[in-house]
């Protein structure tokens, strides 16, 4: 939880879009530097939704997308393990202006 | 066309994810340094397994994730403009070894 908390990581499950996009400004309405968006499977799709929402509409002057990395991971599903893709999107806030 | 075939290009849309990866490995095969697979909206998912597949699974010594790039494009629908993310995974050639 320490880890979780150290790195505000959102992940994006079935919720509708602008839920995680309102988690991602509450973050960062609270002083925050940094958010990751974490996603598998299906859900990737909605995790870039996410960040471009909260990046383009939202918090256009405050923050940027400083990093996406995609990934596997093994999941224990119903016939075994099975790979699955993931992404991690780092929002950032910009550096202030002097 | 030229530009497309320039930077060879995978728009990845409804056929089945292997068919794209088929696709990642004939372009390597033929001796090509680079490939950009791209998607919009739910097809976003989709880019990623096949980034994901050809790279661990057909062409594990030879090809790298070497960018991800996540944007936005506005598209005429039937209700006037939406807006859909979209992606942009590039896959490079591993330098050879000496």
């Amino acid at each position: 939880m320490s880890k979780e908390k150290k790195e505000n990581a959102i992940y994006i499950g079935k919720k509708g879009t602008m839920n995680y996009c309102l988690v991602v400004v509450t973050i960062f309405n609270k002083g925050e530097k940094e958010c990751v968006i974490r996603a598998r499977g299906r859900s990737i799709s909605k995790a870039v939704d996410v960040a471009e929402i909260s990046t383009r509409k939202f918090l256009p002057e405050i923050i940027d997308i400083a990093d996406v990395k995609i990934g596997s991971e093994e999941l224990e599903g119903e016939h075994g393990l099975k790979t699955v893709s993931t992404i991690d999107i780092v929002l950032k806030r910009k550096a202030t202006k002097k």
